[in-house]
């Protein structure tokens, strides 16, 4: 037995809601009668979805939650996941530390680890997730229509922030900073919100590279094109991520940074995983419903308009069109 | 969009099967009722797992193929995989290859595309493949019981012999390698055999490290014991790989090879992806019928014993035991 089979310890545990487990050539699962099977891959690559001196506890429930995140966008329920790893070489404590971030959060959600494969290389972690969701009832990102409204979850941009701090693009205060971080480094996938807003919202996904460039592909895929209160979203910076109605969790006017900074992390910035969706203008307040049920803040911030292209409003629903170059090519 | 979004387009084709394809949060799977599902997931790394120089659209055949021959090992149709890929930079001419050799295995077994990843990295490959299987009928490493038999499909070695030509560990006149660098660069998923042997096999693997070591894993999983005839697997080295009762594909004798290297090559060369599989005595005409029936060769080399350990023999029952010490530690 090699090093690297050894490495498959760390992550073998009983098998519990499949068949086989990890150890024989494939994991067997039995969806339910009447039950879709959702099914999403992502790799992360140092340098690129995490920087090198990430703790791996965080990096284990990173790589776990933005696969997570995809369901949640569908509305499916977690089931299992397959895990396949590239490692330079064996670090145990490395290891020990990586496995623990990434089974607590599968614990979390009853999401059983079934199978992957271990292997020495330049380090990779790819997962591939397994959720259910009952015939017909996924959320998709193609039913958007002219009149619904357009939300978001939590506190988009917070991620954002704490990566230009970490970067050295702009300066954050301690005490903001260790409260950012987590949001970048270990996202809170919205699995509850994204299975309350089942039959609820017209269409929806996850925030990965940013708001208004992930909200374009709803519209791409709809056929519609949105007005997005800028000012609205850009506010949500500094606020709870956790449950609609707490305040903020720090002051934004004490940070070093200016409103087109702010407005950058908050329209553009990704990595929060949050879920952007719509939802018919009677439905608002079975959307806000969901919210309290799931425990997660959604705000309204725009409107999808029968004419295409993505078009930005002040809180006062002035248009501000021409004024974010950075945003024009997602328009 | 960037680059390596446009790279997916390589992949792209309308869904089939699937209720979503490539371009939503999840692909939407639903398999039938009474069936299970079987999942596995390989990653493939430079250096490790292919050479540097293998031709793309040989690259795109195996990544695939290592996968299906886990369903095959299952006894599962092969019905759809997600593909994540990590990538240096965009070679559109690599990419075009490279999804042409996927995609031809992939519409060869009806197994569709249905999503992935792709991201800017060192080369990776990782694919988690689904197949399906009727409740309860998959194939196990831990069923094989003494008294019943020991098979092997194929000729393996092969791809070791032509490993260690393109390694210069010895060499092979060139139409010898001509022949058998395909068995290497691209194995054939024993998915026909895989299917044929439900409820015949009283367990299956597939060979990816090596025969006698893959046999292993059945033996502890299964807790008995086998006598391999070494000759015979041996012999099998020259053997066509495709339709029982065909000949040699070459003349074993006009090789620079001796008798160890060659039984190092059949008995733990990897990269054939050959099936190893349990079958009780009296089944045996229906193992050969099932072999026939999807133009596999199947070999008898051995039996399972209650005694554990693998204890290796010549054409005449005779133990060789200690002649082997490269094998040692898997007995």
């Amino acid at each position: 037995m090699g090093e690297f089979d050894l490495i498959a310890r760390y992550f073998t545990r009983p098998a519990r809601r499949a068949a086989l487990g990890v150890g024989d050539d494939c994991a067997l699962l039995t969806p339910a009668p009447g039950m879709q099977l959702a099914v999403s891959s992502d790799m992360l690559v140092e340098g690129r979805h995490f920087l090198a001196d990430v703790p791996p506890r965080h990096l284990g429930h990173k790589a776990l939650a933005v696969n997570l995140s995809d369901l949640a966008a569908c509305g499916a329920r977690p089931l299992a996941f397959t895990l396949a790893l590239a490692l330079p070489g064996v670090d145990e404590a490395w290891l020990q530390e990586f496995a623990a971030g990434l089974l607590q959060l599968a614990d979390a959600h009853g999401c059983e680890l079934i199978g992957g494969d271990t292997t020495q290389g330049p380090l990779n972690i790819c997962i591939t997730v397994f959720g259910e969701v009952p015939h017909g009832d996924a959320l998709r990102r193609s039913g958007a229509r002219a009149g619904d409204e357009v939300w978001v979850s939590g506190a988009p941009g917070q991620a954002r922030l704490a990566l230009g701090a970490l970067r050295g693009e702009w300066a954050l205060p301690d005490t903001v900073l260790a409260t950012l971080r987590p949001r970048l480094e270990q996202p809170t996938p919205r699995v509850p919100l994204g299975l309350a807003l089942r039959g609820i919202a017209t269409s929806a996904l996850d925030v990965s590279d940013g708001l208004l460039g992930d909200l374009a592909h709803i519209l791409d895929a709809s056929r519609v094109g949105a007005a997005v209160n800028a000012d609205i979203a850009t506010d949500l910076i500094a606020a709870s991520a956790g449950g609609i109605g707490s305040g903020a969790v720090f002051d934004v006017e004490s940070l070093p940074l200016g409103t087109a900074q702010r407005r950058h992390c908050a329209l553009a910035g990704g990595d929060d995983y949050e879920l952007v969706f719509t939802a018919p203008a009677a439905r608002r307040a079975a959307v806000l419903d969901a919210g309290a049920r799931s425990s997660t803040r959604v705000t309204r911030i725009g409107r999808i308009e029968a004419r295409p292209g993505l078009h930005l409003t002040d809180a006062h629903m002035h248009p501000v069109a021409g004024t974010f170059a950075s945003f024009n090519h997602f328009v």
